[in-house]
Protein backbone atom coordinates (compact mmCIF):
# COMPACT_ATOMS: atom_id res chain seq x y z
CA UNK A 1 0.00 0.00 0.00
CA UNK A 2 1.42 3.26 -1.06
CA UNK A 3 1.83 6.54 1.36
CA UNK A 4 -0.16 8.84 -0.04
CA UNK A 5 -0.50 11.41 2.58
CA UNK A 6 1.86 12.22 5.63
CA UNK A 7 1.79 14.10 8.63
CA UNK A 8 3.69 17.57 10.07
CA UNK A 9 3.68 20.07 12.40
CA UNK A 10 1.92 22.99 11.42
CA UNK A 11 0.93 26.25 13.04
CA UNK A 12 -3.11 27.12 12.89
CA UNK A 13 -3.49 30.59 12.91
CA UNK A 14 -6.84 32.87 12.67
CA UNK A 15 -7.68 36.75 14.36
CA UNK A 16 -7.52 35.57 17.64
CA UNK A 17 -4.88 33.21 18.42
CA UNK A 18 -2.09 30.48 17.13
CA UNK A 19 -2.91 26.53 17.61
CA UNK A 20 -0.32 24.04 17.03
CA UNK A 21 -1.05 20.71 15.71
CA UNK A 22 -0.93 17.94 12.95
CA UNK A 23 -1.74 18.67 9.69
CA UNK A 24 -2.41 15.84 6.95
CA UNK A 25 -0.31 16.50 3.53
CA UNK A 26 -0.55 14.81 0.45
CA UNK A 27 2.75 13.08 -0.16
CA UNK A 28 4.57 14.39 -3.15
CA UNK A 29 7.89 12.22 -4.33
CA UNK A 30 9.33 11.62 -7.71
CA UNK A 31 8.38 8.52 -10.29
CA UNK A 32 11.18 7.70 -12.70
CA UNK A 33 10.14 5.86 -15.97
CA UNK A 34 12.98 3.64 -16.98
CA UNK A 35 13.07 2.33 -20.80
CA UNK A 36 14.11 -1.00 -21.19
CA UNK A 37 16.23 -0.98 -18.05
CA UNK A 38 18.15 1.65 -19.28
CA UNK A 39 17.51 5.64 -19.83
CA UNK A 40 15.34 7.51 -18.32
CA UNK A 41 12.37 8.75 -19.90
CA UNK A 42 10.80 11.27 -17.22
CA UNK A 43 10.95 12.40 -13.69
CA UNK A 44 7.52 12.64 -12.37
CA UNK A 45 6.77 14.60 -9.20
CA UNK A 46 3.54 12.49 -8.13
CA UNK A 47 1.34 11.45 -5.30
CA UNK A 48 2.59 7.83 -4.52
CA UNK A 49 -0.24 5.00 -5.52
CA UNK A 50 -1.19 3.66 -9.18
CA UNK A 51 2.39 3.67 -10.48
CA UNK A 52 2.07 1.47 -12.99
CA UNK A 53 -1.13 3.10 -14.13
CA UNK A 54 0.54 6.27 -14.00
CA UNK A 55 3.06 5.39 -16.30
CA UNK A 56 0.79 3.30 -18.48
CA UNK A 57 -1.41 6.67 -19.05
CA UNK A 58 1.99 8.92 -19.74
CA UNK A 59 2.43 6.29 -22.56
CA UNK A 60 -0.36 6.43 -24.02
CA UNK A 61 0.14 10.34 -24.00
CA UNK A 62 3.77 9.97 -25.02
CA UNK A 63 4.14 7.45 -27.69
CA UNK A 64 2.46 5.34 -29.49
CA UNK A 65 0.99 2.92 -27.08
CA UNK A 66 -2.81 2.53 -27.77
CA UNK A 67 -3.34 -0.99 -25.93
CA UNK A 68 -2.34 -3.45 -23.44
CA UNK A 69 -0.77 -5.79 -25.92
CA UNK A 70 1.65 -2.63 -27.52
CA UNK A 71 3.44 -3.07 -23.77
CA UNK A 72 5.53 -6.32 -23.01
CA UNK A 73 6.11 -4.74 -19.44
CA UNK A 74 5.51 -2.26 -16.12
CA UNK A 75 7.43 -3.59 -13.69
CA UNK A 76 7.43 -1.13 -10.23
CA UNK A 77 9.81 -1.06 -8.31
CA UNK A 78 12.28 0.82 -5.86
CA UNK A 79 16.10 1.61 -6.73
CA UNK A 80 18.25 4.12 -4.88
CA UNK A 81 15.50 4.70 -2.81
CA UNK A 82 13.01 6.17 -5.34
CA UNK A 83 9.73 4.53 -7.00
CA UNK A 84 10.53 3.57 -10.38
CA UNK A 85 8.38 2.06 -13.45
CA UNK A 86 10.45 0.05 -16.02
CA UNK A 87 8.83 0.15 -19.41
CA UNK A 88 9.49 -2.42 -22.28
CA UNK A 89 7.80 -1.66 -25.21
CA UNK A 90 7.18 -3.84 -28.39
CA UNK A 91 9.30 -3.31 -30.65
CA UNK A 92 6.85 -1.89 -33.55
CA UNK A 93 5.78 0.99 -31.02
CA UNK A 94 6.80 4.44 -30.91
CA UNK A 95 8.76 5.51 -27.96
CA UNK A 96 8.48 8.80 -25.77
CA UNK A 97 10.70 11.24 -27.34
CA UNK A 98 12.54 13.43 -24.36
CA UNK A 99 10.06 16.23 -24.13
CA UNK A 100 12.61 19.57 -24.04
CA UNK A 101 12.61 18.55 -28.12
CA UNK A 102 9.48 17.62 -28.36
CA UNK A 103 8.48 21.00 -30.48
CA UNK A 104 11.69 21.92 -32.12
CA UNK A 105 9.30 22.22 -35.12
CA UNK A 106 6.57 23.89 -33.41
CA UNK A 107 4.60 25.84 -35.89
CA UNK A 108 2.05 28.13 -33.47
CA UNK A 109 -1.28 26.82 -32.73
CA UNK A 110 -0.83 23.56 -34.80
CA UNK A 111 2.80 22.80 -33.54
CA UNK A 112 4.66 19.98 -34.15
CA UNK A 113 2.90 17.94 -31.12
CA UNK A 114 -0.30 18.93 -32.54
CA UNK A 115 -0.08 17.24 -35.61
CA UNK A 116 1.76 14.01 -34.40
CA UNK A 117 -1.77 14.12 -32.18
CA UNK A 118 -3.66 14.02 -35.02
CA UNK A 119 -2.15 10.92 -36.63
CA UNK A 120 -2.40 9.13 -33.67
CA UNK A 121 -5.69 9.81 -32.80
CA UNK A 122 -6.96 7.38 -35.06
CA UNK A 123 -10.17 6.16 -33.64
CA UNK A 124 -13.29 7.85 -34.10
CA UNK A 125 -14.12 8.97 -29.91
CA UNK A 126 -17.87 7.80 -30.54
CA UNK A 127 -19.74 5.48 -31.87
CA UNK A 128 -22.38 6.87 -34.50
CA UNK A 129 -25.53 8.24 -32.93
CA UNK A 130 -23.68 8.77 -29.86
CA UNK A 131 -25.96 11.55 -27.42
CA UNK A 132 -25.13 12.61 -23.93
CA UNK A 133 -27.65 14.62 -21.90
CA UNK A 134 -27.00 17.54 -20.07
CA UNK A 135 -28.23 16.73 -17.01
CA UNK A 136 -25.67 13.93 -16.63
CA UNK A 137 -22.75 15.83 -17.44
CA UNK A 138 -24.14 18.15 -14.64
CA UNK A 139 -24.40 15.12 -11.84
CA UNK A 140 -20.49 13.95 -12.90
CA UNK A 141 -18.07 16.33 -10.90
CA UNK A 142 -20.30 15.76 -7.79
CA UNK A 143 -20.54 12.19 -8.35
CA UNK A 144 -16.66 12.34 -8.59
CA UNK A 145 -16.29 14.25 -5.68
CA UNK A 146 -17.43 12.21 -3.16
CA UNK A 147 -14.57 9.79 -3.96
CA UNK A 148 -12.10 12.50 -3.55
CA UNK A 149 -10.76 10.97 -0.23
CA UNK A 150 -7.38 12.60 -0.70
CA UNK A 151 -8.59 16.26 -1.02
CA UNK A 152 -11.50 15.10 1.74
CA UNK A 153 -8.31 15.03 4.30
CA UNK A 154 -5.96 17.39 2.31
CA UNK A 155 -7.27 20.04 0.02
CA UNK A 156 -4.63 20.02 -2.11
CA UNK A 157 -5.25 17.32 -4.66
CA UNK A 158 -6.80 17.28 -8.36
CA UNK A 159 -8.98 14.10 -9.19
CA UNK A 160 -9.62 12.82 -12.61
CA UNK A 161 -12.27 10.27 -13.04
CA UNK A 162 -13.85 7.86 -16.25
CA UNK A 163 -17.27 7.52 -16.69
CA UNK A 164 -19.80 6.11 -18.86
CA UNK A 165 -22.37 8.67 -21.18
CA UNK A 166 -25.19 7.15 -19.11
CA UNK A 167 -23.43 8.63 -16.14
CA UNK A 168 -22.13 5.44 -14.33
CA UNK A 169 -18.75 6.62 -12.63
CA UNK A 170 -15.98 3.63 -13.90
CA UNK A 171 -12.75 4.63 -11.48
CA UNK A 172 -11.44 7.69 -9.90
CA UNK A 173 -7.78 8.59 -8.92
CA UNK A 174 -6.06 11.44 -7.21
CA UNK A 175 -3.17 13.33 -7.50
CA UNK A 176 -1.33 16.12 -6.89
CA UNK A 177 -0.84 17.26 -10.14
CA UNK A 178 -4.15 17.54 -12.31
CA UNK A 179 -2.15 15.85 -15.41
CA UNK A 180 -1.36 12.76 -13.49
CA UNK A 181 -4.93 12.00 -12.23
CA UNK A 182 -5.86 11.55 -15.53
CA UNK A 183 -2.75 9.43 -16.39
CA UNK A 184 -3.62 6.98 -14.09
CA UNK A 185 -7.17 7.35 -15.57
CA UNK A 186 -6.29 6.23 -18.69
CA UNK A 187 -3.10 4.00 -17.53
CA UNK A 188 -6.10 2.08 -15.75
CA UNK A 189 -8.58 2.27 -18.71
CA UNK A 190 -5.14 0.93 -20.85
CA UNK A 191 -4.26 -2.16 -18.25
CA UNK A 192 -8.17 -3.22 -18.26
CA UNK A 193 -7.98 -3.21 -22.17
CA UNK A 194 -10.18 -0.58 -22.30
CA UNK A 195 -8.86 1.81 -24.91
CA UNK A 196 -9.76 3.66 -27.26
CA UNK A 197 -12.52 5.41 -24.42
CA UNK A 198 -14.99 5.50 -27.59
CA UNK A 199 -18.44 6.83 -26.36
CA UNK A 200 -16.51 7.56 -22.44
CA UNK A 201 -16.20 10.71 -20.90
CA UNK A 202 -13.24 11.97 -18.48
CA UNK A 203 -14.09 14.38 -15.87
CA UNK A 204 -11.44 16.59 -14.09
CA UNK A 205 -11.72 18.59 -10.90
CA UNK A 206 -9.24 21.39 -12.51
CA UNK A 207 -9.38 23.78 -15.60
CA UNK A 208 -8.54 22.37 -18.92
CA UNK A 209 -5.57 23.01 -20.85
CA UNK A 210 -3.96 21.96 -24.34
CA UNK A 211 -2.18 19.04 -22.26
CA UNK A 212 -5.40 17.57 -21.02
CA UNK A 213 -7.08 17.43 -24.27
CA UNK A 214 -4.03 15.85 -25.78
CA UNK A 215 -4.43 13.11 -23.19
CA UNK A 216 -7.93 13.06 -23.74
CA UNK A 217 -7.39 12.42 -27.48
CA UNK A 218 -4.74 10.02 -27.45
CA UNK A 219 -7.37 7.71 -25.61
CA UNK A 220 -10.04 8.06 -27.77
CA UNK A 221 -12.37 9.66 -25.36
CA UNK A 222 -15.28 11.09 -26.41
CA UNK A 223 -15.68 14.11 -23.47
CA UNK A 224 -14.50 15.57 -21.30
CA UNK A 225 -16.37 17.43 -18.57
CA UNK A 226 -14.35 19.84 -16.36
CA UNK A 227 -15.08 21.79 -13.00
CA UNK A 228 -12.84 24.72 -14.43
CA UNK A 229 -12.64 26.81 -17.26
CA UNK A 230 -10.60 25.54 -20.77
CA UNK A 231 -8.19 27.58 -22.76
CA UNK A 232 -8.62 28.72 -25.77
CA UNK A 233 -5.89 26.19 -27.35
CA UNK A 234 -7.77 23.35 -25.14
CA UNK A 235 -11.72 24.53 -27.21
CA UNK A 236 -9.82 24.69 -30.69
CA UNK A 237 -8.49 21.11 -29.96
CA UNK A 238 -11.26 19.33 -28.57
CA UNK A 239 -13.56 20.91 -31.74
CA UNK A 240 -10.28 19.83 -34.28
CA UNK A 241 -10.78 16.38 -32.93
CA UNK A 242 -14.82 16.26 -32.29
CA UNK A 243 -14.50 16.24 -28.41
CA UNK A 244 -17.03 17.25 -26.25
CA UNK A 245 -16.46 19.59 -24.19
CA UNK A 246 -17.79 20.81 -20.86
CA UNK A 247 -16.47 22.84 -18.41
CA UNK A 248 -17.35 25.32 -15.33
CA UNK A 249 -19.56 22.05 -14.52
CA UNK A 250 -20.95 23.55 -11.02
CA UNK A 251 -24.43 23.80 -9.37
CA UNK A 252 -26.16 22.30 -12.12
CA UNK A 253 -24.53 24.52 -14.34
CA UNK A 254 -21.99 24.01 -17.47
CA UNK A 255 -20.73 25.39 -20.38
CA UNK A 256 -20.23 23.74 -23.54
CA UNK A 257 -17.44 24.78 -25.30
CA UNK A 258 -17.14 21.70 -27.96
CA UNK A 259 -19.59 19.05 -29.42
CA UNK A 260 -22.59 20.84 -28.21
CA UNK A 261 -24.92 18.94 -30.93
CA UNK A 262 -23.57 15.66 -29.29
CA UNK A 263 -25.61 17.22 -25.64
CA UNK A 264 -29.40 16.57 -25.54
CA UNK B 1 0.35 44.03 -26.69
CA UNK B 2 -0.40 40.35 -26.83
CA UNK B 3 -3.77 39.30 -26.97
CA UNK B 4 -4.45 37.27 -23.50
CA UNK B 5 -8.11 36.62 -24.13
CA UNK B 6 -9.80 35.75 -27.38
CA UNK B 7 -13.91 34.84 -27.64
CA UNK B 8 -15.39 31.96 -28.72
CA UNK B 9 -19.20 30.92 -29.06
CA UNK B 10 -19.91 28.51 -26.39
CA UNK B 11 -23.81 27.08 -25.19
CA UNK B 12 -24.37 27.60 -21.44
CA UNK B 13 -26.84 25.19 -19.82
CA UNK B 14 -28.43 25.07 -17.10
CA UNK B 15 -31.76 23.48 -15.52
CA UNK B 16 -34.49 25.30 -17.48
CA UNK B 17 -32.28 26.95 -20.85
CA UNK B 18 -29.95 26.47 -23.28
CA UNK B 19 -28.44 29.65 -24.10
CA UNK B 20 -25.86 30.14 -26.92
CA UNK B 21 -23.47 33.27 -26.51
CA UNK B 22 -19.68 34.45 -26.99
CA UNK B 23 -17.59 33.65 -24.08
CA UNK B 24 -14.09 34.79 -23.22
CA UNK B 25 -11.65 32.47 -22.26
CA UNK B 26 -7.61 32.94 -21.81
CA UNK B 27 -5.18 32.21 -24.61
CA UNK B 28 -2.80 29.56 -24.18
CA UNK B 29 -0.04 29.34 -26.93
CA UNK B 30 3.20 27.76 -27.15
CA UNK B 31 6.51 29.74 -26.43
CA UNK B 32 9.33 28.38 -27.70
CA UNK B 33 13.09 29.48 -25.73
CA UNK B 34 15.51 28.81 -27.70
CA UNK B 35 19.43 28.72 -26.51
CA UNK B 36 21.93 30.91 -28.70
CA UNK B 37 20.08 31.12 -31.98
CA UNK B 38 20.05 27.27 -31.95
CA UNK B 39 18.54 24.22 -29.58
CA UNK B 40 15.49 24.23 -28.61
CA UNK B 41 15.92 24.71 -24.43
CA UNK B 42 11.70 24.23 -24.28
CA UNK B 43 8.29 24.74 -25.41
CA UNK B 44 6.31 26.10 -23.04
CA UNK B 45 2.69 26.03 -23.06
CA UNK B 46 1.63 29.79 -21.79
CA UNK B 47 -0.84 32.69 -21.55
CA UNK B 48 0.84 35.64 -23.77
CA UNK B 49 2.54 38.51 -22.09
CA UNK B 50 5.96 38.72 -20.52
CA UNK B 51 7.03 36.24 -22.45
CA UNK B 52 10.52 37.77 -21.89
CA UNK B 53 9.97 37.76 -18.12
CA UNK B 54 8.36 34.57 -18.14
CA UNK B 55 11.88 33.19 -19.79
CA UNK B 56 13.79 34.85 -17.46
CA UNK B 57 11.96 33.19 -14.81
CA UNK B 58 12.55 30.30 -15.94
CA UNK B 59 16.20 30.69 -16.53
CA UNK B 60 16.50 31.45 -12.93
CA UNK B 61 14.79 28.62 -11.61
CA UNK B 62 16.06 26.08 -14.54
CA UNK B 63 19.82 27.28 -15.18
CA UNK B 64 22.56 28.88 -13.30
CA UNK B 65 20.82 32.47 -13.65
CA UNK B 66 20.92 34.58 -11.05
CA UNK B 67 21.10 38.11 -11.54
CA UNK B 68 20.40 40.44 -14.94
CA UNK B 69 24.26 40.28 -15.49
CA UNK B 70 24.45 36.68 -16.31
CA UNK B 71 22.00 36.96 -19.14
CA UNK B 72 23.49 38.78 -22.14
CA UNK B 73 20.09 39.13 -24.65
CA UNK B 74 16.63 37.75 -24.33
CA UNK B 75 15.46 38.57 -27.39
CA UNK B 76 11.52 38.32 -28.13
CA UNK B 77 10.51 37.11 -31.58
CA UNK B 78 7.98 35.63 -34.06
CA UNK B 79 9.65 32.65 -35.87
CA UNK B 80 7.18 30.33 -38.17
CA UNK B 81 4.40 31.51 -36.26
CA UNK B 82 5.25 30.86 -33.23
CA UNK B 83 6.81 32.84 -30.42
CA UNK B 84 10.03 32.60 -29.47
CA UNK B 85 12.54 34.08 -27.19
CA UNK B 86 16.38 33.58 -27.87
CA UNK B 87 18.57 33.40 -24.97
CA UNK B 88 22.06 34.32 -24.95
CA UNK B 89 23.41 33.39 -21.71
CA UNK B 90 27.37 34.73 -20.35
CA UNK B 91 29.82 31.69 -21.13
CA UNK B 92 30.23 31.16 -17.36
CA UNK B 93 26.76 30.95 -16.56
CA UNK B 94 25.35 27.06 -15.63
CA UNK B 95 23.08 26.33 -18.57
CA UNK B 96 19.77 24.95 -18.34
CA UNK B 97 19.76 20.61 -18.82
CA UNK B 98 17.04 19.20 -21.16
CA UNK B 99 14.23 18.21 -18.44
CA UNK B 100 13.81 14.56 -19.30
CA UNK B 101 17.77 13.95 -18.10
CA UNK B 102 17.64 16.07 -14.85
CA UNK B 103 16.62 13.77 -12.24
CA UNK B 104 18.36 10.63 -14.01
CA UNK B 105 20.12 9.98 -10.66
CA UNK B 106 17.35 10.56 -8.45
CA UNK B 107 17.69 9.83 -4.61
CA UNK B 108 14.11 9.69 -3.36
CA UNK B 109 12.99 12.94 -1.31
CA UNK B 110 16.57 14.33 -1.72
CA UNK B 111 16.70 13.90 -6.08
CA UNK B 112 19.26 15.44 -7.67
CA UNK B 113 17.17 18.54 -8.31
CA UNK B 114 17.31 19.05 -4.75
CA UNK B 115 20.70 18.55 -4.40
CA UNK B 116 21.61 21.39 -7.39
CA UNK B 117 19.14 23.38 -5.46
CA UNK B 118 20.71 23.51 -2.27
CA UNK B 119 24.28 24.36 -4.28
CA UNK B 120 22.73 27.19 -6.28
CA UNK B 121 20.35 28.62 -3.81
CA UNK B 122 23.50 30.38 -1.87
CA UNK B 123 22.38 33.46 -0.84
CA UNK B 124 20.08 33.60 2.51
CA UNK B 125 16.67 34.35 2.20
CA UNK B 126 15.74 37.22 4.61
CA UNK B 127 17.82 39.67 6.96
CA UNK B 128 19.17 39.01 10.39
CA UNK B 129 15.36 40.07 12.54
CA UNK B 130 13.31 39.51 9.56
CA UNK B 131 9.78 38.96 10.66
CA UNK B 132 6.52 39.64 8.95
CA UNK B 133 2.99 39.54 10.66
CA UNK B 134 0.33 36.87 9.73
CA UNK B 135 -2.25 39.93 9.08
CA UNK B 136 0.00 40.83 6.26
CA UNK B 137 0.33 37.19 5.14
CA UNK B 138 -3.70 36.55 5.54
CA UNK B 139 -4.04 39.92 3.37
CA UNK B 140 -1.89 39.39 0.45
CA UNK B 141 -3.89 36.90 -2.11
CA UNK B 142 -7.07 39.21 -1.28
CA UNK B 143 -4.71 42.02 -2.66
CA UNK B 144 -3.62 40.19 -5.02
CA UNK B 145 -7.35 39.03 -5.81
CA UNK B 146 -7.78 42.40 -6.97
CA UNK B 147 -5.55 43.19 -9.13
CA UNK B 148 -6.60 39.46 -11.16
CA UNK B 149 -8.04 41.07 -13.91
CA UNK B 150 -7.66 37.80 -16.62
CA UNK B 151 -9.33 35.78 -14.15
CA UNK B 152 -12.25 37.67 -13.89
CA UNK B 153 -13.16 37.58 -17.24
CA UNK B 154 -11.74 33.91 -18.10
CA UNK B 155 -12.25 31.94 -14.86
CA UNK B 156 -9.50 29.53 -15.79
CA UNK B 157 -6.25 31.30 -15.31
CA UNK B 158 -3.65 31.41 -12.18
CA UNK B 159 -1.88 34.41 -10.91
CA UNK B 160 1.54 35.07 -8.72
CA UNK B 161 2.43 38.47 -7.30
CA UNK B 162 5.56 39.87 -5.35
CA UNK B 163 4.90 41.27 -2.15
CA UNK B 164 7.64 42.82 0.41
CA UNK B 165 7.17 41.77 4.06
CA UNK B 166 5.80 44.78 4.85
CA UNK B 167 2.36 43.77 2.71
CA UNK B 168 3.30 46.01 -0.30
CA UNK B 169 2.27 44.41 -3.63
CA UNK B 170 4.96 45.05 -6.16
CA UNK B 171 3.73 43.10 -8.81
CA UNK B 172 1.27 40.90 -10.30
CA UNK B 173 0.89 38.61 -13.30
CA UNK B 174 -1.28 35.98 -14.74
CA UNK B 175 -0.96 32.65 -16.95
CA UNK B 176 -3.16 29.37 -17.71
CA UNK B 177 -0.33 27.49 -16.06
CA UNK B 178 0.82 28.37 -12.47
CA UNK B 179 4.60 28.09 -12.34
CA UNK B 180 4.48 30.28 -15.43
CA UNK B 181 3.11 32.66 -13.09
CA UNK B 182 5.74 32.40 -10.86
CA UNK B 183 8.28 32.45 -13.65
CA UNK B 184 6.89 35.63 -14.79
CA UNK B 185 6.96 36.79 -11.29
CA UNK B 186 10.48 36.31 -10.95
CA UNK B 187 11.56 37.25 -14.03
CA UNK B 188 10.13 40.54 -13.41
CA UNK B 189 12.43 40.74 -10.44
CA UNK B 190 15.71 39.22 -12.40
CA UNK B 191 15.08 42.34 -15.30
CA UNK B 192 14.34 44.51 -12.58
CA UNK B 193 17.61 43.87 -10.18
CA UNK B 194 15.93 42.36 -7.80
CA UNK B 195 17.18 39.01 -7.25
CA UNK B 196 17.94 37.54 -4.56
CA UNK B 197 14.33 38.26 -3.10
CA UNK B 198 15.74 38.44 -0.08
CA UNK B 199 12.72 39.29 2.43
CA UNK B 200 10.29 39.50 -0.43
CA UNK B 201 7.42 36.90 -0.32
CA UNK B 202 5.88 35.27 -3.47
CA UNK B 203 1.72 35.01 -3.44
CA UNK B 204 0.21 32.12 -5.00
CA UNK B 205 -3.13 32.04 -6.41
CA UNK B 206 -3.04 27.50 -5.99
CA UNK B 207 -1.68 25.07 -4.85
CA UNK B 208 2.35 24.44 -3.68
CA UNK B 209 4.28 22.06 -5.07
CA UNK B 210 7.74 20.93 -5.09
CA UNK B 211 8.09 22.86 -8.38
CA UNK B 212 6.73 26.06 -6.88
CA UNK B 213 9.07 26.13 -3.81
CA UNK B 214 11.94 24.73 -6.14
CA UNK B 215 11.32 28.39 -8.36
CA UNK B 216 10.71 30.40 -4.93
CA UNK B 217 14.47 29.14 -3.43
CA UNK B 218 16.30 29.53 -6.83
CA UNK B 219 15.22 32.74 -6.72
CA UNK B 220 16.14 33.74 -2.55
CA UNK B 221 12.65 34.49 -1.59
CA UNK B 222 11.84 34.31 1.75
CA UNK B 223 8.83 32.82 1.84
CA UNK B 224 5.54 31.71 -0.07
CA UNK B 225 1.86 32.75 0.61
CA UNK B 226 -0.58 30.49 -0.95
CA UNK B 227 -4.41 30.09 -1.50
CA UNK B 228 -4.39 26.30 -1.41
CA UNK B 229 -2.51 23.52 0.66
CA UNK B 230 1.12 22.48 0.19
CA UNK B 231 2.59 18.90 -0.29
CA UNK B 232 4.80 17.07 1.84
CA UNK B 233 7.50 17.42 -0.56
CA UNK B 234 7.01 21.54 -0.51
CA UNK B 235 6.97 21.41 3.36
CA UNK B 236 9.60 19.73 3.37
CA UNK B 237 11.79 21.64 1.06
CA UNK B 238 10.74 24.66 3.00
CA UNK B 239 11.81 23.76 6.34
CA UNK B 240 15.19 22.78 4.53
CA UNK B 241 15.52 26.38 3.05
CA UNK B 242 14.13 28.43 5.71
CA UNK B 243 11.91 29.59 3.71
CA UNK B 244 8.34 30.93 6.10
CA UNK B 245 5.52 28.66 3.74
CA UNK B 246 1.80 29.80 4.63
CA UNK B 247 -1.13 28.22 2.95
CA UNK B 248 -4.69 28.02 2.82
CA UNK B 249 -4.97 31.66 3.26
CA UNK B 250 -8.19 32.26 3.25
CA UNK B 251 -10.87 34.57 4.97
CA UNK B 252 -8.36 35.59 7.82
CA UNK B 253 -7.50 32.16 8.55
CA UNK B 254 -3.95 30.51 7.58
CA UNK B 255 -1.78 27.52 8.29
CA UNK B 256 2.25 28.35 9.05
CA UNK B 257 3.42 24.79 7.51
CA UNK B 258 7.54 26.09 7.80
CA UNK B 259 9.22 29.31 9.54
CA UNK B 260 6.25 29.73 12.37
CA UNK B 261 9.13 31.35 14.08
CA UNK B 262 9.59 34.50 11.51
CA UNK B 263 6.03 34.89 11.82
CA UNK B 264 4.53 37.04 15.02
Amino acid sequence: MSVMTTRRAIVRVDASRTTPGPDDLAVEAPLVLGLHGGPVLATIMRTPGHDVELAGGWLVAESGVRAAEDVIELRSCREDDTDRVDVRLREDVLPPRPRAFLTSSACGVCSADLIDLALLAAAAPYSPGFQVSAGILAGLPPAMRRQQRLFARTGSVHAAALARADGTLLTVREDIGRHNAVDKIVGWALLSGRLPLTDHLIVVSGRVSFEIVQKAVAAGAAGIVAVSAPSSLAVDLCRTHGVVLAGLVRDGHLNLYAGAELVR
